[in-house]
């Protein structure tokens, strides 16, 4: 279709003597066209993407004008001459500053500014006291004492970044700390005036982290905590789901049971268990932002994380059942005893939907920030259908002791099949890597894989 | 006892009229004494925290020494006029991408190195047109076109980062754009010659990434591979010790089954589900790599990953059966059926030896890098004793039937009580956050409250 088009407008004006020439323009024109289309499919289809990520969540639009604005802001100091004679050169580490500080929410923004300034504070100071000491040492000595305190600073900070608290909270800091001591102790050997230029980048950085600090908040905020608060109640919408769907598609009277793994609400779950890096480190931010909106001051963000880990362990016994519903399908045999298993199927219902309920419930306490009403009725429903299920079921004492050790076998047996494929992929790699041949090599091995045939 | 030690030494030349001077010098000492104590308590505790984070994995000391090693050797350059004469204050930058390049293991620096040489490179030229566009717009406009073109790559840079694409891929090239992009253009604005200074730029950033690779590869290289190599052996030997665990502790003839949870064993598959984010970052790394002692060109670094993915599934079959055990062992009933429990019992231990003996063979064929023996006796009578399990027990329908039923109800029953934990900790939130009463927020919420009550 597109080529036709082309061609039509590639007639005019060309004798008939070279044809080769006009093939050779038309082939070109041919390409050019494909190329145009490609560009336009491929164009299409990048700005959809762009429109479907700033759709998704519109503050990825915002954050990326504001990260903008704070740049352009303090460029503007490297612009206008009586701030920049007053700064210097200095100004371009307001620039990096932005560019390191800048985060999506303000309790992250915030609580790197405070980092970057307290590191850049106790390096600099390191680094005064360094310079100090390395002038004593006379002309000749001052570069050698310079580059071995950098040195061992250097190591010494890299290998507190391995100290498992400092990884997790204090990393940023250290990175700070050492780019600032190597880069005061090495300036301090040409630069005159060591106290004014210490004075100054600090100056810049504290500006940097300003500009920060006054976007973030006053532009379009977007606080870690309310996004923590809008994660828990999510958190238990989705287990909710699960149940609904377990409830409605497994146990339910009009229940197909077909292809229940590729139902979207059977794996909802998976959702929830993978919650845990999100909502520490939305919580650790959470702490550090004033108070706004509906959070005072003092809000227990803590709480948050107790609550997630609740919601967490009960999505694994989600994923437990999950795994048996799927283990147990596969060995389907006929109704041998309707009844019981009607009964047994009705009280599992009970207990999903009005465990649903309750969870409904308690998200919508979440969100709105209400009271949970003190007798929830779906709760106590929910645990008495339990408990019954458990005492009438335990008369039938030969069955369970049975099902006990059978359903154990089946979930074995099911391992089994799953180390069958690790086998599998093992023998993959062996062969596309090609391992050598266990002949070839001697000593514990050899023993070893005897030992094992 | 040492305080009656220092108050010896406090009786020589004191007069008895000052005796509360006396008691106050006492005080103080003492308060000297246990500050010294103390000190030299948290000390050792330091001192020893770190000897077992060296201890644990020597390489961590190498990392913290090569760092030192070379932001010393960049520092250098600042030191030695001749060469500082050359390069100038730009020698600073070779000092920051030290620090930003420079990472553990050997692939991870060789791919940042090479997206900072680039990325440099791209803003670098972009830049300069940036600038070359501005100077068009003479003295008045110049600023400003700086300041619009700066907002707007800054916020199209900052937007292409929630592209997940670039978020797991290309982050850091991402930023180093921005920050060279910003300072070029920025800096163009009162340097004389912005060519020189954009090549002087790029200069010192490409002997900053050389220093590093030269470290990384020649001084104790740490391989992602190697560690990405370890990783899978090591996922294997942990599904092995958790079936053998199962063997002696629960189907084993003097297995006590007594407090189940607390041995180690039986939360070591967890290690397992948790590998995929370190297996993605080293494979990445890996394929960086140059050819490495047992690793040729070309090593099929993603059949790891395939290989990792299997053994998470696994190892997620294997909590599952954790969880069954732990939610039938609550339900003890006395022996019913001995004979049968035996003989299923049997089984159970049967499969778990020879599956846990079969991944010991293979995490030695992974370890070892030879080729995995043709025939696999154990994973055959593995298999065996499985398929044996499944007809053997399909006999008896009516049981399995019900079974099916009722392991499905005392798994719900398990999250009915867990989703009774959660409803107590929202209702500790809504108390410890003030949440409002129902009736004073109106409308829909009142309706969906009195819905469930």
């Amino acid at each position: 279709m597109e080529s036709s088009q082309m061609t039509e407008s590639n007639n005019n004006g060309v004798g008939e003597s070279n044809t080769s020439l006009l093939a050779s323009c038309w082939w070109e024109q041919l390409c050019s066209a494909m190329d145009r289309l490609n560009c336009l499919v491929v164009l299409t289809g990048f700005t959809e993407k762009m429109a479907k990520i700033a759709r998704d969540d519109k503050r990825r639009v915002a954050h990326s004008l504001k990260f903008g604005l704070a740049l352009t802001l303090v460029s503007v100091f490297y612009y206008v001459t009586p701030l920049f004679n007053g700064w210097g050169n200095s100004t371009i580490w307001a620039v990096i500053t932005v560019l390191f500080v800048m985060e999506f929410t303000v309790g992250a923004t915030l609580s790197k500014g405070i980092y970057r300034v307290l590191a850049t504070l106790a390096a600099g100071l390191l680094a005064v006291g360094a310079h100090l000491v390395a002038r004593l040492c006379g002309e000749e000595g001052e570069p050698v004492v310079l580059a071995v305190l950098v040195f061992l600073v250097a190591s010494a900070a890299t290998f507190s970044r391995f100290i498992p608290e400092v990884k997790a909270r204090h990393e940023y800091g250290v990175i700070i700390f050492i780019l600032t001591f190597a880069l005061v102790t090495v300036s301090s050997y040409r630069v005159e005036d060591l106290i004014e230029f210490a004075h100054e980048r600090l100056t810049t950085v504290a500006v940097g982290v300003a500009t920060c600090l006054l976007t973030t908040v006053f532009v379009f905020p977007i606080w870690a905590g309310e996004d923590l608060h809008e994660l828990t109640a999510g958190n238990l919408d989705k287990l909710a789901e699960f149940l609904e769907g377990m409830e409605s598609e497994y146990f339910g009277d009009h229940s197909s049971c077909e292809n229940l793994e590729a139902k979207p609400f059977f794996k909802v779950y998976k959702g929830v268990l993978s919650s845990k890096v999100r909502e520490d480190s939305l919580s650790t931010f959470a702490k550090w932002e004033p108070i706004h909106g509906k959070f005072r001051f003092r809000h227990p963000w803590n709480q948050y994380q107790k609550l997630g880990a609740l919601c967490r362990q009960c999505a694994s016994s989600m994923e437990a059942l999950a795994s048996c519903v799927i283990t147990l399908k596969k060995s389907q045999y006929p109704e041998a005893n309707p009844e019981l298993s009607l009964k047994i199927g009705a009280t599992c219902a009970a207990m999903s939907s009005h465990s649903a309920k309750a969870l409904r419930g308690l998200s919508l306490t979440v969100r709105t920030m209400t009271k949970p009403s003190p007798i929830n009725n779906d709760m106590s429903t929910a645990t008495k259908a339990a408990s019954d299920f458990r005492t009438e079921f335990s008369e039938d004492v030969a069955l369970l002791q049975v099902m006990h050790v059978a359903i154990i076998a089946s979930l074995l047996s099911d391992i089994v099949i799953q180390i069958k494929r690790i086998t599998e992929s093992t023998n993959n790699l062996a062969r596309l890597a090609s391992f050598k041949n266990p002949e070839s090599s001697r000593g514990a091995v050899v023993i070893n894989i005897e030992d094992r045939c």
